[in-house]
């Protein structure tokens, strides 16, 4: 199927659109609409908070133009099931007698799949789908994992030197990178669910795991924790009042810590613990569970060489700053080689970002 | 000073035509040279091999115009000075009575460094100096190191992975990068005068350093061998005929073994050791006398400590392969952070390569 540059300039404008709802919809997917009719827009919408109005309905809702025999773009498959918050989008474009659909992708989501254009293909409206659907995908990798594996899209983030090195030292906090890479993950952590980190690291260097460098909303903040060790007077612990700290812990921590910290508005996941050592999977599902599409794991060591050497991760995203250390620590150790692909380059100031996927 | 479009055009053509001299007129510089008239070029010409023409030389005969007011343009200033193997190129542009002549860089070198400028503008033409004058010394980085400081000019050249491992153990061979990394060291073999290894790497990759995956010229390969280890049998020393490998090793090695060495073609230098291990400084004087302007460092990880910790460096180049190791040996070994800058990045096919540069 060819897809004409009026087709590309709409769906383009479908995924500025659905990345505006990136940290508040969660865990549906980003979807934008545009409603197209003579060559001009006459609607636009996006899907702004979870349980809110879908896309489609806003595009619509935003005319004052007659929507009759108007060609509707959405990045995703337009819904069809009922088993949710709001009505679905399938009969609404229907009976606003659209005469076309423009999709990027189709809804991965198994109550959808296909449906949603079955419906609208019965209904005498010519669907097109396909357009962009790399790109489409990539909006919504967060959507795509979470709604099939319902477990959080992965990023490890590890900012390292030129040799290798996260820090000088065992438990020294050593400062790589630069000034564009730092406001580079406070995007991150606005854009995701949720971070993530040990309790070394929580020692060690003490971070907030805030936005603060950029415009955002505060991500989830989750420590991994074995042995419920973390200080309350951690600047995260201290971080009291949105209950967004959470912390995993074995079930043997004890209860009166535990009380302690539950008190403090944080949010405690006792999950069974061989040896202090806490199951990833478990961990991830429990996230699933909770809701969680996304999952930014920002370290130490230990966490990396967890989420490494079980491949629990989707992407992997190196700040590679121009300094040698010349001595210290890695930011993992696993065994065996894995091949992965570089997928992405980019300067941030002086530092270097690279994203690596899956090799598939 | 404004320089016009067709300037930079033509001084663009200068530092093409300036780079097929590279690699066969060491130690002098790269140097193009273009004459044009009337809003054409009507001779060309560049420094083809050590000895030979000049370039400005090789374009006046080049062209079958009259040059008379014509403009010429040089990346590097016209030579001055009879010291040397050619005559000057500044009477001929006088007595062709070309009116201007335009130049990227003047020539450090202290024999011309402006005095070629000034002869030129007290015989009344116009001279323009400085028109992409970083382009120019990037072009001639090897010659304005090495005229100056009469040592090479080095790059270090280290594959790595992801997680900044050169090989999985210690003495064990980890092949890293991809088909294209592999022919881009070929290049650089090809347009460097030199190439050096550790007589470790001879022991454990068994390299031979020649120039095989592109069409170039093998550049002289030195080994750096305190007790003449190296064994007759390694592939390098095999390459008999070519007169291209020299070893450096202590002057108390054994005088059999040198002199069955020597016996092979090799050549041998001999220096001062302390414990075996030969000052780098005492090399690169000793390379510098045999007009060695540019050399390829590309290790083991004893060579690459000892370049970088001595900051015996003007470049590194990594080549940065989207694999994992998860343990092995770095790459080197130093004492304190050393700040370095992000000159370049590139893809290389799967690979990733990044050019890091002084601060300054």
């Amino acid at each position: 199927m060819k897809f004409s540059t009026q087709d590309l300039t709409y769906i383009k404008r479908c995924f500025e659109l659905a990345d505006k709802g990136r940290g508040f919809v969660s865990p549906n997917p980003f979807v934008g609409t545009v409603i197209v009719k003579d060559g001009s827009i006459i609607g636009e919408g996006w899907h702004k908070n979870f349980g809110g109005a879908h896309a489609e309905v806003i595009a619509v809702e935003s005319s004052n133009e007659e929507i009759k025999g108007a060609t509707l773009y959405c990045n995703l498959e337009p819904c069809c099931h009922f088993n949710k918050q709001t009505p679905p989008c399938v009969p609404l474009i229907i009976s606003k007698e659209i005469s076309r659909v423009v999709i990027s992708n189709l809804d991965p989501n198994p109550n959808v799949n296909g449906n949603g254009v079955k419906q609208l293909r019965k209904a005498g409206i010519r669907v097109d789908t396909g357009i962009l659907e790399d790109e489409g995908k990539e909006v919504n990798k967060f959507y795509f994992k979470y709604v099939i594996e319902k477990v959080p899209y992965i990023t490890i983030k590890i900012a390292q030197s030129i040799d290798g090195k996260i820090s000088a030292d065992k438990d020294v906090q050593t400062w790589l990178t630069g000034e564009d890479s730092v406001k580079y993950v406070h995007q991150l952590r606005d854009r995701y669910d949720a971070v993530l980190v040990g309790a070394n690291t929580i020692k060690v260097d003490d971070p907030r795991l805030t936005v603060r460098e950029v415009k955002g909303r505060d991500p989830i903040r989750i420590i991994i924790d074995g042995d419920l060790s973390v200080s309350p007077d951690s600047n995260i612990i201290k971080l009291t009042g949105d209950e967004k700290t959470w912390i995993f812990t074995s079930e043997n921590s004890h209860q009166e810590k535990i009380e302690q910290f539950e008190k403090l508005g944080i949010k405690i996941f006792q999950l069974p613990a061989d040896k202090k050592k806490l199951d990833l999977d478990g961990i991830l599902k429990e996230l699933g569970k909770e809701s969680i599409t996304s999952l930014l794991v920002e370290g130490g060591r230990q966490i990396f060489s967890q989420f490494i050497s079980q491949e629990l991760f989707d992407e992997i995203v190196i700040l590679q700053s121009p300094k040698i250390l010349g001595k210290g620590i890695s930011a993992f150790e696993t065994n065996g080689i894995k091949k992965l692909k570089i997928k992405k380059t980019e300067r941030l100031g002086e530092d270097l970002k690279i994203v690596l996927v899956d090799r598939q």
